[in-house]
């Protein structure tokens, strides 16, 4: 067995220079919905890699760039990892305790928008080839790092930017921009993902707002309109109503229970960290609860906005209504096909005035749990974790791992420095500082395992 | 037959200096809604009315505070003269094409918030006042002016206000806020306003935002939650649903649409000016679509808030939404009675989880088209604008008239410098600058004649 002794006092060593790196990272703004920083940050990534002496190179696509970088390894096994630098928006910015693109070390974590998602993913990976190159001087087998700007907002042109580059991009196996451990400290191994849809829902009913006194009986009302729109997609019961919806689901194997059944329960999780009083469609724990979060595909408004929002009333009938809506989907479900369907229905429940701009959207994925790199990413997790990865088959949240199994054909594993109060997405976005330096030397392991294969 | 050559000529010579008084007062920001500069107008206009002679005192209440004014006159009649200093908030600010609190006069328009809903009504009023000081010396009848500051905001405290104060508020007749000619440049009378019932609904379904990724198929979600709700209330066939809230409603007499079919057709003006493709519930015009706007309650949306609401897309499930909905209110119901059925109809529904913020209301109320007075005004009106006064038994805006009513007695009658692209509660409302002097000229006969009487 080959010693890791020098790998990880490098890297416990070398912990607070990678944290200092992190934050600079951070401290840049790069957020995808709203077109702030995306190539400024890309040309810091691009610097980042070339300070190991990567061959890298920030490529145009039609939104945010995608930096590549390659180093040639000792092996000829190449590992490809995927990362992303753009963030979501910090709103609401009020909930924060520090301000978001400050980074600040409080209690052993650290607090910014995107330190958890996704850049500490990149540093602390950067962190274990430093290692490497230190230590040894090469790294154990090539690594290809592709690193994009959109993934915050469904990744709408890395599909093309993938299927354009099958040479540039050719690997054995991929990493993927996030994982890490569970509310037990367990380290976990995600091997699926949602899809998604994403669409933003709009009316525009009038061409100016109106005062409520004189149009609320005879003028159409966008809000209302937009009410009923989303009303007739799904009602209480949860149910989608676009006709076709679930054609193309296919159903979770009793292998994925069995897989879901081993995994601990998380209800009394879910509840304490997310203030959940009540589970929906009846649910109350249990493997039922863990298959309804992953196996099921969702219809979600993630936002709304219509007419006055300010203190204290206003009484105008607004002219303009919209909302975000998100599908996540199942295998084998397809964006293009939901919106599509999505149209049919809302003409046919006549909502013709409702217009649907497609924001993006990519189909679930899954790797095989018995694949080869899959065992050596479970295996060597043990040595850093005291404990074994426990594979979860699907997970509920979604991220363009598509065009990498089945354009790229390859085997996506997760690992990382992820835990359950992460709050990614949320205000006050974290990471455990404790669990930075087990995911650079889980990773080094991971190469160097790869490579004596 | 009295002349009125003296006050008429004055008025005309002193239109710019009561115009120059106008625009102080619409530089003064008093948006009741955002609680901004309400002391501050509220002393200005103690002020404005202190310079005529007027004993004045701001009065303070739970809400903003009431400016009160009197001045005795020749006769032993009173007239109260009702008005706001208060205004809409200004926001969307970027559709105006001036600043909303600096008045701006392009092509005969003066343009700001507040221009003409109420603020140009008190300075035009003023002006036939200092018309009669400056030509006769006095007044008259006793003027009693009744001025508050929170209209647009349902007028919370004004009722209570006024039966404090029967007998400071003592009159024989009563001048609304408002009044204007409309399209044909006819001026109008409006005898009837409907009553309203302000609400603001909100959920809270987690202690924050989630990702949706993980809580889309198992957590409630704030936007769906009041979504279902607000769809419960009314749907696409324009029926509101809550049990017993048409039980009270009077129906219209055949003179009241007798009165209404006199009136003109409102069908293309509306068309244009509001940019009405279709009116809803298959209205076409005539006689129904005027019937249809002022003696039907309605349940509006006036704005929508939930999530993320910026540019692209965010993947969060929205832990908070609320709505803010209008009811207009035709004769007999009763607000206090429609939130009470509105919380019945919720919880009966199963939505307990939908608070409801009640932030204001006021019964319908109408006067009578054959009470004297309205005669004088109705009289009176021809003489300034070369036409009749046409009688609007009912409008489909509301405001604080039942005190003035039901508590004080009072006949109410409407005159004012409105006209119907007036924009009221809008971007870049505005005034006709020709409409002003002849609404201070109409006044002037009005007071005159009453104290003849």
């Amino acid at each position: 067995m080959t010693s890791y002794d020098k790998i990880d006092a490098y890297i416990d060593k070398n912990l607070n220079k990678s944290l200092e790196e992190l934050k600079v990272y951070v401290e840049q703004p790069s957020i995808s919905a709203q077109g702030i920083g995306l190539k400024e940050c890309a040309q810091l990534v691009k610097e980042m890699l070339e300070k190991r002496g990567f061959k890298s190179q920030v490529m145009e696509t039609d939104g945010a760039p995608v930096v590549f970088g390659e180093r040639k390894g000792k092996s000829d096994k190449t590992i490809l990892i995927y990362n992303h630098y753009d963030v979501q928006p910090p709103e609401p910015l009020e909930l924060w305790d520090s301000p978001p693109f400050k980074p600040e070390i409080r209690d052993g974590k650290m607090y910014g928008r995107g330190v958890s998602d996704d850049k500490s993913h990149l540093t602390s990976r950067l962190l274990a080839i430093d290692a490497f190159l230190s230590e040894e001087g090469e790294l154990p087998c090539n690594i290809k790092f592709i690193i994009e700007g959109e993934e915050e907002t469904s990744s709408v042109h890395l599909h093309d930017f993938i299927t354009q580059n099958l040479d540039l991009l050719k690997a054995d196996a991929c990493i993927w921009e996030f994982g890490g451990v569970d509310h037990r400290d367990k380290p976990m191994q995600y091997l699926g993902l949602r899809g998604i849809c994403y669409v933003e829902l709009s009316v525009t009913s009038l061409g100016i707002d109106v005062h409520s006194g004189l149009g609320g009986s005879i003028f159409p009302n966008a809000a209302w309109r937009l009410t009923w729109a989303l009303n007739s997609l799904k009602g209480p019961d949860e149910k989608i109503r676009i006709p076709g919806f679930y054609d193309d689901v296919i159903q979770p194997t009793e292998r994925d229970r069995e897989l879901m059944a081993k995994l601990p329960d998380v209800e009394d999780v879910y509840k304490k960290q997310f203030g959940v009083k009540e589970f929906i469609k009846g649910l109350k724990g249990g493997v039922d609860l863990k298959m309804e979060e992953v196996f099921v595909p969702t219809c979600t408004i993630c936002g709304i906005t219509s007419g006055y929002q300010g203190p204290g009333s206003k009484t105008v009938q607004p002219a303009f209504a919209s909302a975000k809506v998100d599908f996540r989907l199942v295998m084998n479900q397809k964006p293009e096909d939901i919106v599509k369907k999505l149209r049919a229905h809302l003409d046919a429940e006549g909502f013709s005035d409702v217009e649907i701009n497609f924001l993006g959207g990519e189909p679930a994925a899954r790797t095989d749990p018995d694949d080869p790199f899959v065992k050596i990413v479970l295996d060597t997790a043990e040595d850093v974790y005291d404990a074994p990865m426990e594979v979860v088959p699907m997970i509920g949240g979604s991220g363009p791992s598509y065009p990498f199994v089945h354009d790229l054909g390859l085997p996506v594993v997760t690992m990382g420095l992820g835990y359950p109060d992460t709050k990614a997405h949320a205000p006050n976005e974290n990471i455990r500082l404790d669990l930075y330096p087990q995911h650079s030397k889980h990773l080094a392991r991971v190469m160097r395992k790869f490579s004596e294969r």
